[in-house]
């Protein structure tokens, strides 16, 4: 009796801490006979490149838990509904029935989480004995039901760690301009929320927070940021690349190029750039830096949080244990417990709950002018950065481990 | 009996560990009454912004040491010749004379280092008793006759880790395309050249590594590229922002606008978008990432060198023994000592042998494709980034100090 799991989606700094939590929890409760793992997702098991991680050496598991990027390969795959395309529900059935695999462990977002219910629904429908539990990651944050996700701990803690360091190298003079730090976040500012945590002694260092949530008001944005300059002679901005305008629209296409992924959504970025214009054409000042943190905010291990460290290595530990239970379909979503200090615990969400859909940063959290964050965004998002996991290096640069192709 | 210090130039992660490291040398030889500290460079000290150091508390100093960007703020001003406008000397000497400072401490690059010598010569020529000592600092790398810069192994560092770590991202997926890292490096490649350190297991990170030592030739990087993309479905390179043609023309303006700073240097930037470009229209694919790491590299003292930590102190704890032995004129240089275990030391240089000269990457450690570094070059750069420094926390992100105006 077998189980597998696999990876999808964008990566985050501790996905591969799930897969680890998941393989030494089978160790212990002795539940499966072999954790396989497809490589590249859905598509690699349906290209049957699979690898068994119960016979990897454990000092390899060691290193491999503590590496960035997705371990086991990823996918953009997205699986058509089983009524238009039964093909690949029936492939994936053999090749799962085949490796005598009782559970099917799917870490990834919100289409992950489609993927997993269709499956466990397919499964049921046809009397296929296999559970299928999401495990939830996405630096985004933006899974609905859970308090948050795997992954966004260690992404907010690189850009609040950025922030104050940025904000420091951008004050050094007396004529110092104006910085822009641009933040991922398509859908939702999230990512840019974690700029607020960034301060030097009692001074905030970002003056003007601004994320997809708000409408962008040009007119407003060139009255703050050439008053906060005449005032301070600085002003630092951090940015969402999905800054949209009153109509919905994206601000930017990407500086990358603004191509579509494989699930249709426009890739962005540039939001930094289009603002230093706005500012330089306003006559503010020409002197503006921007910078856009890119994907060193989801693959930054060296700057991960171990609270994101370790609640990754926990949804992955008990989605085994859920599995084990006999549940299918869901996904392992973490709960904030009311403790005094933070600790956090699991619980199950029916997958197609989270499926398609997007947790946005909430408006309250948003101060009235539109320009910044409340208090409350700040104590949500403290704890999650907490403390810093162990790497292992070799030469004083991180050593990591992969399962490639 | 006092001293002064002062920061010019850009910022590095390091630079405040120099300043440290003379103060607490002070400390414990006695020579000096006060370390004086000059904000923003010798233009505060004209200004008279002029904060007294020994007053310190002792753990704000140590938050300081730890603290990127120049903390005592820093100045791009140009210290014109004394023939053409001795106001301005005429007018520091004698805040000098007031404050009763015997040594003035200038931390900078070779912009810095010519101001050093301007003002010991005038002040020889004067018989004014004031030794005058440039202190290294930049993460260019580009000082004659120092075996290194203090900044530049903790920008390496960064650099190389940000290496490691983009490639794993830049390699989750089965159709990854090319990833393009820009480093800075306006007139040399030290920066990029820190790209080789970047290994997971025993793959190099990088397949080409261009400095600005090499004329870039597009048709033989359409070629190589073309080739490894056929080869590996990816292709990794680090590019330096200074890239030139064979007439010596940079490739690129800034993606910062393009503007010059106050010594005339081009502000640059865009590299990695201009090779991208080269790449898609060469028809090789349109999946090309691209990431600048910016400021970022100057720094993020969260992902410091110890040894670069160390010797920044070291040169600042040198300048106090040299100046009170007497010595003026002159900048504290790194020796790299013969011994098994890396180890260095420090010597004296005339300032004006410093002044206004670059110090190139050798062209000996660049292979003979003119893409890519040498063994040679690794093992230069592999002892530079050697462990990493502790550094305070508050809410587990970096607790910083600075002095500003």
């Amino acid at each position: 009796m077998n189980c597998i799991v696999a990876q999808s989606g964008g990566p985050t700094s501790v996905i591969n801490s799930s897969v680890f939590g998941l393989v030494e929890a089978n160790k212990d409760l002795n539940i499966y006979d072999n954790v396989y793992a497809g490589l590249n997702g859905i598509e690699g098991i349906l290209n049957r490149t699979i690898i068994n991680l119960s016979e990897m050496d454990s000092a390899e598991l060691e290193v491999f838990q503590h590496t960035p990027s997705s371990g086991l390969g990823s996918c953009r795959y997205k699986l058509k509904d089983s009524s238009v395309c039964e093909d690949e529900y029936v492939s994936l059935m053999s090749i799962l029935n085949e490796l005598n695999i009782k559970a099917f462990f799917y870490i990834g977002g919100n289409d992950s989480m489609d993927t997993t219910a269709k499956l466990s629904r397919y499964a049921k429908d046809h009397n296929i004995d296999i559970k299928f539990i999401g495990i939830p990651k996405t630096i985004d944050n933006d899974l609905m039901f859970t308090d948050h996700t795997p992954g966004f701990g260690s992404a907010a803690k690189f850009i609040a760690t950025s922030t104050i360091e940025t904000y420091l190298d951008s004050t050094v003079y007396t004529d110092n301009g104006i910085f822009i730090l641009e933040t991922m976040g398509r859908d939702t500012g999230w990512l840019a929320a974690a700029g607020a945590l960034a301060s030097v002694g009692d001074k905030k260092a970002a003056d003007f927070i601004y994320l997809p949530e708000v409408a962008f008001d040009t007119i407003k944005f060139i009255n703050d940021v050439r008053e906060t300059f005449k005032r301070n002679n600085h002003v630092y901005i951090v940015a969402s690349e999905g800054l949209r305008d009153e109509n919905g629209n994206f601000l930017t296409m990407s500086s990358q190029g603004g191509a579509h992924d494989k699930f249709g959504h426009t890739q962005l970025g540039g939001v930094a750039h289009y603002l230093r214009t706005l500012i330089i054409n306003a006559g503010i000042t020409n002197r503006v830096k921007t910078l856009e943190l890119g994907v060193l905010q989801r693959c930054a291990m060296h700057s991960a949080s171990k609270v994101d460290f370790d609640e990754a290595k926990m949804v992955g530990r008990d989605a085994l244990k859920y599995a084990a239970d006999g549940h299918s379909g869901y996904m392992v979503a973490i709960k904030r417990e009311e403790t005094e200090v933070y600790s956090s615990s699991t619980f199950l969400i029916e997958a197609d709950k989270v499926a398609n859909k997007v947790k946005y940063f909430p408006t309250e959290w948003i101060n009235e002018e539109g320009n910044n964050l409340t208090i409350e965004a700040i104590e949500y998002l403290k704890p999650l950065v907490f403390d810093q996991p162990a790497y292992k290096l070799s030469d004083s640069l991180p050593k990591y481990r992969v399962f490639r192709m």
